[in-house]
């Protein structure tokens, strides 16, 4: 047997700089983000979600009958089983963080999969499609159902993206740019390389356990504050600042203090996320759309004088926080939309893991006393 | 900002040889695994389940009256809310795999949990008292449940190991000895430094998300066959072979055809798992009373045979599996039990990663295209 070479040289840096796997899934080079090889801006700008989907999953763009199926089923099965309803009914909501009702309910969600238990190529084909396809209507039951509403079922036929934005409107007809800005919203989040979710799927997925374990493992890390949870961060700092002066005191002050600002800053981009730049001209256009340029002017104001002070960069958070925001998304809902997009790529890395799999297993360094020895309790003083 | 190493060499190979982080829990040294510097034989001979709980979180033996608090508090919090065993008697569980109920049900605990949303020392002292206790209460339920039989609550009074034993058969008396051998197999399993749920517990923590997230990421990834899953998987094994005979055929095919038997070998112990020998004598004490030795002896002569002729030792799953059938525990719950005992030690690897975080987030080696090009769908052929 080989001699495993042991590596101390990350110890307590949260892995940074170890490089964990070989993938092909998406790719951070130069301050670009690509997808399967195609950059985030050509992506944005051309595809939709349901391609990107499709991409992330097969290497490629689809054909054009691969292209309408996919987007087809995916419509077909975004819909949720009345008897999956009738338990999330019963799911406390009040007090609840909306990202641990969408755990819950995910992991739930695998009671009614017949293929749940199958680990087989086809069964997790089947099972990615149902993921992808109900997260956004689980996540709009959500909100409907702690609001006392009923929960709306999508309609056949229409994208991801007008189902989730009709659906958040209890079933009205969404605005045609509202969805497009959606949709674009979900390519930009849909995947970031080995980021903390996706390689928290990587992790559960890598005991063999199912992809069900798999998402529900990345819900779980996607809803910490310094993950997925830091889009609302962004938001509720926003509307606590105010007004633009007392932005630029908020930022100084930060500076002053040494503070981290939510949204600010990434540890693989230093020149700045390529998805933040697309986010912010879009944020501009919707605060306007809704009369409040301040969110736009504020946000600037921070990101410019991070840049010019600190030479830090605002990250794909910053941005979404307005843009969701000005598309009337409740505030709690900003980090499960993160997960609406994300578990496609969730889904990929899963599909790597499974074809080319390791147990994670890492060592940890000893710090702790040796050679201790068990004393009977009366002895112990 | 410093330049970060880059490190290639666990490329692929579930980071083995990759030292993640400090940890004070637990060791693995010259084949000897300590708790807190305690050895596991020392604690399995001596210690009782909820003392082995307070040292894991407190790095040291308790003091007397500590000791009666930590088990009077653990025995108290067993029992399980109305509101809550309403909701999990409506969770299906025909054709679910006991670890996804457990999971859901985990996850879905956290709902009515005051403490849910807080990162603080306090608040998550008081859900790792709730998921500890709790635990073994949600497994016998889950067995009750699917068996259309009222959930048992637990006794308060008695000991987590007790209580276990006695609920799963409906709320009985437990026979004493099978209790003393629960809680060292408790004792037993509680950790074992960065194995692959300890880290998913970590990996979730560390973008800060809260104790029932991380404790839910771990449970997936024991449900996995590579982890948690073996021991179930070791039982139906013993249980195909069926004879003395046929093990002697069975595990030379297994080397004939170098296929792996469930069980034996381990990543980082070489010269055997301390845990197993322990075991191991408990297996042979038990097998006998139920009338079934073959059980046993089928097993040495697996063992026996991969030693001699591969070097493989057994690990903690291959006796476990005889040990826990032997007391009628069904062997779809094997995991499941895991999982009440392991809840300790991810508890204390959660401490220490909130009280010394950085985000999990390694780099992937990229092995894709690059500098693709979106083409309208019409034109792809």
């Amino acid at each position: 047997m080989a001699e495993v070479q042991i590596f101390e040289g990350a110890l307590d840096k949260g892995l940074e700089g170890i490089v964990a796997c070989s993938t092909a899934v998406s790719s951070i080079q130069d301050n670009t983000l690509s997808y399967r090889g195609f950059t985030i801006e050509d992506l944005a700008q051309n595809s939709t979600f349901e391609e990107v989907v499709f991409l992330l999953w097969n290497d490629r763009l689809p054909k054009a009958s691969e292209l309408a199926e996919i987007t087809a089923t995916l419509s077909k099965e975004a819909a949720l089983e009345p008897e999956f309803i009738k338990v999330l009914k019963t799911l406390p909501t009040k007090g609840v963080h909306p990202m641990a009702w969408l755990r819950t309910a995910v992991s739930l969600m695998s009671h009614w999969d017949a293929d749940a238990g199958s680990n087989e190529v086809a069964a997790n084909s089947r099972k990615a499609i149902r993921l992808t396809a109900k997260m956004g209507t689980i996540v709009c039951a959500f909100d409907a159902i702690r609001n006392g509403k009923e929960p709306v079922q999508p309609k056949v036929g229409k994208s991801l993206a007008w189902n989730f934005m009709s659906m958040l409107k209890g079933g009205q007809e969404p605005d045609a740019e509202l969805v497009k800005v959606f949709d674009t919203c979900l390519i930009l989040h849909a995947d970031h390389e080995l980021n903390c979710s996706a390689f928290a799927t990587r992790v559960t997925a890598s005991s063999l356990s199912d992809l069900h374990s798999a998402v529900v493992s990345a819900l779980g890390a996607l809803k910490g504050p310094l993950h997925g949870g830091a889009n609302e961060q962004v938001m509720l700092m926003l509307k606590k600042i105010g007004t633009i002066e007392s932005a630029k005191k908020f930022v100084q002050d930060a500076l002053d203090a040494k503070e981290k600002v939510m949204g600010i800053g990434h540890r693989v981009y230093k020149n700045g996320d390529p998805r933040a730049a697309i986010l912010r001209k879009i944020s501009e256009t919707l605060t306007k759309k809704i009369g409040k340029p301040e969110l736009y002017q504020m946000s600037i104001m921070i990101d410019d004088t991070m840049q010019a002070q600190k030479g830090l960069m605002p990250n794909v958070d910053f941005y979404s926080a307005t843009v969701y925001f000005s598309m009337g998304i409740p505030i709690d809902i900003f980090t499960p939309i993160f997960a609406v997009s994300r578990i496609a790529g969730w889904i990929a890395h899963s599909q790597e893991q499974y074809a080319n799999n390791r147990i994670y297993r890492p060592r940890g360094k000893w710090t702790g006393k040796l050679g201790q020895k068990w004393s009977a309790v009366g002895s112990r003083g």
